[in-house]
């Protein structure tokens, strides 16, 4: 079969095959990146307009665009409503990016770790990814210099707040810095933020692209993680040279973004309701963070080191005696426990083995330790069995 | 800006322009493909499970799948639910069709003329377009066993039921004949039938993904003509060599189709009540397509052939002193008329002039008949101006 080049490049997802593992009811899953099920917002759908039900435009629902833009500009992104663009959930934004930018052989920037979907996209469409290490409060900025400096990335990915899957949030020297570097060697930036309103403490900081001066960006958001994901809205907001491919990319894939999903957004942004919901929604999501970091203190003080998340979905776990992860997926799976393996994270996943991603939204918290419990007991079965 | 190599390909789409043009009120437009509003039927939403906002498979919603494996099984599609993606509008198969398939310079057969949208997107991918003439009853067989027997296209595109935008409904010999060469060559078939059910005769056939022995298939459907194109819902059924692949590809595209839409479209599809929408669907829009057939008559005779079409949403008219009918849009949209120059619609624009496409399901029969008058008179006063 005469397949293109580019699906020798295409893998199998492992997000995937754990998932499906995972539907089995009995299984505790800290794989996925699942909104909690009891947050799930009740919706109203009895005042939608039958119009909704035509072709819309490319752009999205004008209405919601202006929403969109009006709340990028409070955190100091410099748009308006011209430069939003409503996707099919914000993974769209990283196929698009990939068509604008990518041809074999295209180096772009990465976060070690960094979202395992995104690297998929990038290196699908044949990109070089150049990783730049990950810090507690945001990369290595000489590592990024001399990266930039040697290389010319076609653009930089990043995940500054509560990234996926490392949890770390970029301090404000970082974001300035990073911000100053990308003008300096005038490399675009996609900055990616679905984890922005998931928020524990009152550290926030704004977007990157909001102080950039020279160069191009486009920022990138979701109702997926705050209101419903189903739906299959996310958005970008790009910079207006960027804007116009963008768009006629969006058209070529799939013409327009579903209404009934806009219009549903749209009654949830800005109201007084969402407001309600946000605030629910992160004193539920902090219990739970609460109760996995109390589970981990008990069963992983001696496994592995990790960093209290201060927002988003995710632990980040570093085995003090480092082993292929992905070799304790079968195990854990057969104790109906499942977890996302931090090798398919990394570049290069074979010289960076031994982390481990946990999910704390998902499984009730009655439930979470007993599923930390087992899945500690893999991990010290698995050592056990190396050193013997 | 370093942009891919494929955003030399990205032409910006007059469809788009167009359409754009043609939001202003006054204007009769015979130009897209939309619905008639007053056929957009009133749905529920009341039943809607609140599980639908949680993340769904990429595969799509199992019962909608099922549904649609069996309507397809009705039609000799040889298939089940397995082999069903659903996606996000029809227009999705054509991206995910040449991210599979095509590389920079891979051959491409498709009709002369096509459906632009498929052409702009098999292009961007680099693709060299192989085109067959179009007769009255599908492809030109001396024309497409040249072709095959000289090249070695990755797939061959086909929308062999009121193709857009000739209107041109296979017959039975040349669907026969059509698998025949594509087994003998083996060539994969990627078959397009948005129009299937808006048949105004009984003259229907099959689909000739049913007829294959040896080729691979892609049969792609949606209920964007039937139901409500805002949905977003489309599918493709695949052969299950190809499945796979084109599963993974959506998963990077999108991650899943909305499942909201999913779920209405699941309400309607082999229901009573869809089966009535579907034939009040077909008087609607027979009487529209016989006030334009009454109109062309009145005001076109002279100016153009035409074959009337027995379902779909399109007039496609071949101009008697054939002119660059792109010329002409602007004079059309002057009178408060949009049209389709067909010129977009072939492999090779600038040797193909002088065809139209009309659409006849949107305006109301009330206007059409001057709308047609004026763009008539469009035509008459470029030619004089060009015999003077």
């Amino acid at each position: 079969m005469p397949f293109s080049e580019r699906i020798d490049r295409l893998k199998s997802s492992l997000i995937r095959e754990i998932l499906a593992a995972a539907q089995r009811p009995e299984v505790m899953s800290f794989a996925g990146g699942l909104p909690a099920e009891p947050m799930l917002p009740a919706v109203d759908w009895s005042q939608m307009p039958a119009s909704l039900g035509q072709y819309g435009m490319s752009e999205g629902e004008p209405e919601l665009r202006e929403v969109i833009a009006a709340q990028a500009r409070l955190l100091g992104v410099p748009c308006d409503a011209s430069q939003v663009l409503i996707l099919s959930g914000s993974q769209q934004a990283l196929d698009l990016a990939s068509k604008l930018f990518i041809d074999p052989g295209t180096e772009v920037l990465v976060e070690a770790p960094t979202y395992l979907a995104a690297l998929q996209s990038f290196q699908l469409f044949g990109a070089d990814c150049l990783a730049v290490a990950q810090e507690a409060d945001g990369p290595c900025l000489s590592d990024l210099r001399a990266r930039l400096a040697r290389h010319k990335p076609a653009f930089a990915y990043l995940i500054p707040t509560f990234q996926n899957p490392s949890g770390v949030r970029y301090s404000e020297a970082k974001r300035d810095a990073v911000a100053a570097l990308l003008d300096e060697f005038e490399v675009t930036l996609l900055e990616d933020e679905p984890y922005r309103e998931l928020v524990f403490d009152e550290g926030m900081a704004s977007p990157i692209v909001g102080r950039l001066r020279k160069a191009s960006w486009i920022y990138t958001g979701t109702v997926s993680k705050t209101l419903l994901p189903g739906l299959r809205v996310g958005y970008l907001i790009a910079s207006p040279d960027l804007y116009p491919y963008l768009l006629r990319l969006k058209q070529s894939a799939d013409l327009h973004t579903n209404r009934i999903g806009q219009w549903q957004a749209l009654q949830w942004l800005g109201s007084a309701a969402y407001a309600d919901h946000l605030a629910a929604l992160r004193s539920f999501y902090r219990e739970r963070r609460d109760a996995m970091q109390a589970a981990l203190q008990e069963h992983f003080s001696e496994l592995a080191n990790w960093e209290v998340p201060q927002g988003g979905l995710f632990f980040w776990l570093a085995l003090k005696q480092p082993l292929d992860t992905r070799t304790l997926l079968r195990p854990a799976l057969a104790e109906d426990v499942a977890f996302m393996p931090g090798e398919p994270f990394f570049v290069d996943p074979e010289r960076n083995p031994g982390y481990l991603r946990l999910n704390f939204s998902h499984v009730a918290p009655e439930r979470l330790s007993e599923g930390v419990r087992r899945l500690a007991a893999v991990i010290r079965d698995a050592q056990a069995a190396r050193a013997a």
